[in-house]
């Protein structure tokens, strides 16, 4: 199976919005309606660095994102539910089941490695409608972003070794599971756990059995005798349930006897105890039985530190099943995400609060590249500059409300992403004290900043 | 608007079962039917105590779980997709569409209070109905569990002053901020900001403004005047976005105006810099202007270790905007939570994975409470014992498939987190470095694990 669908039907929900969002997004709707205060703006997205424990991120979750702006609109039940609470005025009710996104998208294309600071995507629109989104956009580019970052170091770390992204049971939720799954083909990995996410996006699925399997049967050795009938050739042992060498061997005797018969033991995987030194243990005892083919799979706390760890203590693991640490990308949990308004009525905007200014204006980001293709340094500009041997990276996704681009498939998001990464220099790529990639301000849009309150 | 509704029906979406799930619980079942292993299993959910930043858990989730296993059911689309990945023998796809989960569940009702390696939840069924769960259950009882015992925290950090979830920006996800307004409102908080959480759980929802509004309008009085028009009773004033100071001095003059037409200014939000001081300044610059009734609301970094040390270094603070840090639970982003087989065939089963021990038999968990009701110890005793004085805190919640117990409104999930969490005694109450409550394992089960493997 490979990743064939066109996802922009990300999702068989209901959509979110428009009742996805903090109420303040529709208090201050409210306002401007009141106001008559209906100009422009523009929005931008991105991710704050201080602090942040990433040299490069991946964007990712446009998509969906996207799919649910071309379709906003509040249903009659919405609207009851609004007048119901009694903060509204009747004016805002009767005006809200005209409102419809009819604004500009521009946005980094899905599996692009950018930077802190950079934004990711650039709403412009009547603002009001560009108020509404601010909760959903912000929750839907974060989580998969955060989820892309964090998986794509651990590709980075497994340095060539399949990873399967094995996390979906504690994962934050149902929709973090199926972000997961989508940004872990993003980044690269081999296959998911997770079944649903096979269905939805054509991921490969990946699996083998649990201590409960083994502990049904009356011994290791039956259960895995029983396992090998049914999955003949693409069985996996899970060996640590009582004695992990114990458990290989055993395995190593099954393995040998359907080798025997015409098929194939694909691997063993370990949970439990020293993986360094078990898996070196094992894979002597799968090679003085002749399985040299069979592979050592290994789950249990495998994040991008405990593979880069494993793999320089010798560790002779072929495969890993990343877990729950990845999976909730558990040393940056959430993005420092924002989504501020950086033009309105023609004018740029900045916002000065200690340790949250931002810079003013609408963006482009411009890569250079050297050139064997490597990133040499990004130059942040006003989004009508041209800056020569830049590339821009943002591009008009959506226009007067439609999605104007083809939605690529999640193969070619793969495929960019992979492209992406290939650009970033070892020094970037480092899982430990990776350098500080160089993002400029242009001098244009450092002039812009003088003379804004 | 208060919480009403049962929340049995507590999603739109499609049901995720039983394709949610990894697939391994598939392969497996495959495998037991192939071998007709049929005996009734009992799988065990419970949170490893290992380095948990926690002294006690709050159950919570068990709703939106019953909710879809009382309609776990393959559709054929499902059965058509697990056809075509090539894996499964015919005769498991074709025994598919008959299966339904037709066993007994006893949970912790939600609101209760426990502790690590106690049940929440055991499942007893025929082993492949069992097993299909494992994977939904997880994450359903594990993300909402684990945001409802970080956001009780802040609940005792904030010593009775309300707080109100902000963090439907950065869940992550959409049901995971979904399941967060769900828990806040279970363990206490005072409302959401999440308008879709309010209409579906009828909580009360709460908001103000951001700084786009303010910087959309010509300057911070402008836009503080405007608001106060559209919402002359409900305002809350972000006073931060260029001098809080500045801004606390102009929403008094707003405030004065507002209460001199009969109007009331219901507070001033602070959203950066010091918050400590900042506040004491804002108060005497408020209580200087008369408006002694005017609030502080303080958003930005909230959890409840900086609840409480704004507190205890004098903040004069009336009520906490929760965000992204108790959103995601960030100092415990994921529970190590487990569903372990615990019995199949009438005999009781462990595992010895070395840290990951598991004790054997169906389980019941027996609180002791002293004569003013405060909770002394949990004795973990087997299913079917007596524990004299104790009682027995997991209740049969789903006999033959189905639900056999009326879900509890919200409310009254509420009103019962509110008396066990006053059953806690402080030691176990406190933020940091609380207490150990003591679990103890009683005789009968401590004897059951004599020759076990």
């Amino acid at each position: 199976m490979s990743a064939r669908s066109n996802d922009a039907k990300h999702s068989n929900n209901r959509p979110a919005l428009p009742l996805f969002t903090d109420l303040y997004e529709l208090t201050m709707a409210a306002g401007y309606l009141a106001h008559g205060v209906s100009g422009t703006a523009t929005f931008s997205v991105y991710v704050r660095g201080a602090g942040l424990p990433r040299s490069f991120l991946v964007a990712a979750g446009l998509a969906p994102a996207l799919a649910e702006l071309a379709d906003f609109r509040f249903r009659p039940e919405d609207i009851d539910y609004l007048a119901q609470t009694g903060i509204f005025p009747d004016d805002f009710l009767d005006y809200l089941p005209a409102v419809r996104f009819t604004g500009t998208v521009r946005a980094l294309p899905e599996g692009t490695v950018f930077f802190p600071d950079e934004p990711l995507l650039e709403v412009t629109a009547p603002i009001l409608e560009a108020q509404l989104l601010e909760t959903f956009v912000l929750n839907t580019l974060g989580l998969h972003t955060m989820l892309a970052s964090k998986a794509a170091r651990c590709v980075l770390a497994a340095a060539g070794r399949p990873l399967v992204d094995f996390a979906l049971r504690r994962t934050q939720g149902q929709d973090a599971g199926m972000a997961l799954a989508r940004a872990c083909h993003i980044v690269g990995f081999a296959g998911t756990s997770n079944v649903l996410a096979g269905k939805r996006y054509g991921i490969p699925v990946s699996g083998t059995m649990a201590h409960s399997f083994v502990t049904a049967f009356a011994d290791e050795e039956a259960a895995f005798r029983a396992y090998a009938e049914v999955f003949p050739d693409s069985s996996v042992f899970l060996i640590d349930t009582y004695d992990t060498l114990a458990g290989a061997r055993i395995a190593a005797r099954v393995g040998k006897d359907m080798a025997a018969r015409g098929h194939r033991l694909r691997g063993v995987r370990l949970d439990s105890g020293d993986m360094i030194t078990l898996s070196r243990q094992v894979r002597a005892i799968l090679d003085e039985a002749g399985l040299t083919e069979v592979k050592i799979f290994a789950s249990s706390g495998f994040d991008e530190f405990k593979i880069a760890d494993a793999l320089a203590a010798g560790a002779t693991i072929d495969a890993f099943g990343v877990g729950t640490k990845a999976g909730v990308s558990a040393d940056m949990p959430f993005l420092d995400i924002v989504y501020k308004m950086v033009a309105f009525a023609g004018r740029p905007i900045r916002k000065r609060s200690p340790g949250k200014e931002t810079l003013g204006g609408e963006k482009q980001v411009f890569r250079f590249a050297d050139s064997t293709g490597r990133f040499v340094e990004d130059v942040l500009g006003t989004a009508d500059e041209r800056v020569d041997g830049g590339q821009p990276l943002l591009e008009t996704v959506m226009r007067e409300g439609r999605v104007c681009v083809a939605s690529p498939s999640l193969e070619a998001i793969r495929e960019r992403c992979r492209r992406q990464m290939a650009g970033l220099a070892d020094r970037y790529r480092r899982i430990s004290a990776p350098a500080v990639y160089p993002v400029r301000v242009s001098r244009r849009l450092r002039a812009l900043q003088q003379g804004l309150p």
